[in-house]
């Protein structure tokens, strides 16, 4: 990850839960062979299966003496908290860290690199500072040549943020590539990029260049390098419904111009999750909310939704099995919960959609 | 302007007409008693007015020299390159007016405080370097706070980019004042922070906080300062429909949560104007175009569109009449050029708009 193979300890302190600790999360799904331990000091002794649904039996520790003994060699800010700010408790952590020589990978907002006090401590120790989400220095307006690559573009959107995004378009990619399709990840947030180890934390893009950047990592990965894949599939970012991030959102749609969306939702939340836990308006039904990604899509660049995925994580089986029926219903597209019940459906349907385009294009052709 | 009156001389080098010289014809329209000069090599010895239709008698001149003569104080950046940088040609410039203890006044997205050499001479010299585009240092995740306002909030949206959002709303402004109403300008933009002396540069804020910084920048106009506004003018960015820059736009209707929108569009321009002055996809009828934009708004707070600004520059005043009457007819809306034929119409709707809903509001409380 980010240069070398790692043996991770994640900073999860006071909020290693599977809705939390979306960081930690995603890199133990993804990730597994580089973290060695987590760190949340409130669920010390358990392991990562027990707090969060995975990771298996990956120690939960209080302190990095105890990640040490697990054979840590790097610490990664697991927790991305809206705002993206270092935590003043975080900090004793970060010092220690690189006091004993190990690296330090970021995702916030604020970048460790930029801190003369971590910057002076990591020289000192022969440390790195990894701050994923600082932007790209290339500063590109956004012109939708996106709109003509020849792979299928796919992207994930959402009802609300932390719905499964990232995770859909991870688990649709990994299925395709099982089906001998040749699919290709785009991450676009700061988990995503430690998982890819590539991409670009658009979240932190001057707010000119969101969309050239989004096109960039589009044209990069459809790419003139000999072998363009059949499917990219790019990590979507907020909601057009969200009062802070949509316009991340739609940026992203312009910038990426995909052909194919897949909405996600998650299905115990029905209000928009606003900033400092307030519920802020309810989410639409998801035909409405499908519709607006549409309506939004066309003023650049047409794309049509062609499945849900469903994240029913809290959910009994039987309740995640009826809520999936309903969107199948209510939308009349394939939905599933892509971690629980597999990609299938979803997959099938990119795969249907790219196959449909494909045709359309000889027959034009013809 | 910016800490004191200054003796500007205007940089349009190349570019000193009223179409391509966007700051430096704000400037000029609306802070003519601080110009002294405009530079433009190629059009020295006319005056601004012959050039660019505005600033009177101000004479363009070739050099910095000349600038001194007609008593230059400050040097302001009066173009505005989409991707922002300084361009190589002008480095020269900026250096000879920092050595002369000239301040530069910039809207650039390349920050000239942040380069070493003009640091530097601006340090020797006794100059300051005025970034006006950089972004405000508070980092705030927008929770749709601005919806609670006591001012109607109004937002000048716009069919593409420099169509006369600023110029829509700086009209609109004086005219509502003139009319004994209240009314408060939000710069959001480098050129309307100049002409306010406030305001912040919404485009180069990281795309997390674009919202935000624009709920804050109506939280602060609609203020607890003890006399509020009854109008709150907020100056649009972009268009819906630009692949580039459309996410500024959203966020800001989302940030911003105006509930009255006025429409502006270039009368002369049928396509969307993109990076590197290819000719876009066309621009949607207007009546599209305002659908669209009130379609958006709903996601968060609902905006109505109650009049359209027309740039009709560059075209004979009968043929400018007929554009704005077909406006009218297309969209039900009062429609005119403010600039030519004066704000009258869309202070008007704007004031109706503030009527009824304060109507409304009273009989929702009876």
């Amino acid at each position: 990850m980010l240069g070398r193979t790692r043996r991770l300890v994640i900073l999860a302190e006071g909020s290693f839960t599977p809705r939390d600790a979306k960081t930690a999360v995603g890199v133990l799904r993804y990730r597994p062979e580089e973290v060695v331990a987590v760190l949340d000091s409130t669920r010390a002794g358990r392991t990562a299966a027990e707090c969060a649904g995975v990771g298996g039996g990956v120690p939960v520790v209080a302190g990095l003496d105890a990640a040490a003994e697990h054979g840590a060699d790097s610490l990664m800010i697991g927790i991305a908290p809206q705002g993206g700010g270092l935590a003043t408790s975080w900090r004793g952590v970060v010092r220690d860290a690189l006091a004993r020589g190990w690296d330090v990978l970021s995702g916030l907002h604020e970048f460790l690199a930029d801190d003369p006090e971590l910057a002076a401590l990591a020289r000192r120790h022969g440390a790195a500072l990894l701050d994923v989400r600082r932007p790209p220095e290339r500063r590109v307006v956004a012109t939708a040549r996106a709109a003509g690559v020849e792979p299928l573009v796919v992207l994930t959107v959402g009802t609300d943020c932390n719905v499964g995004k990232m995770t859909a378009a991870l688990e649709i990619d990994r299925e395709l590539t099982r089906r001998g399709v040749r699919s290709r990840f785009v991450a676009t947030g700061q988990t995503g990029i430690f998982i890819a180890d590539s991409g670009a934390a658009i979240d932190a893009v001057p707010a000119d260049f969101i969309a050239g950047v989004a096109e960039t990592l589009v044209l990069e990965a459809a790419g003139d390098d000999g072998e363009p894949p059949d499917v990219v599939l790019v990590e979507g970012q907020g909601s057009l419904h969200h009062p802070g991030y949509s316009g991340v959102t739609l940026a992203l749609l312009h910038g990426a111009c995909p052909r194919a969306l897949v909405l996600c939702h998650d299905a115990l939340r029905d209000r928009i999750r606003i900033h400092g836990g307030e519920r802020g308006e309810p989410i639409p039904p998801l035909a409405e909310v499908a519709a607006a990604y549409e309506g939004a899509s066309r003023w650049v660049h047409p794309a049509r939704v062609v499945a849900a995925a469903l994240n029913t994580q809290g959910m009994t089986e039987r309740d995640a099995r009826a809520v999936c029926a309903r969107a199948v219903n209510e939308l009349g597209l394939p939905a599933t919960d892509p971690v629980r019940f597999g990609a299938g459906p979803l997959a099938a349907a990119v795969e249907q959609e790219r196959v449909a385009r494909r045709e359309a294009a000889r027959h034009g052709a013809g």
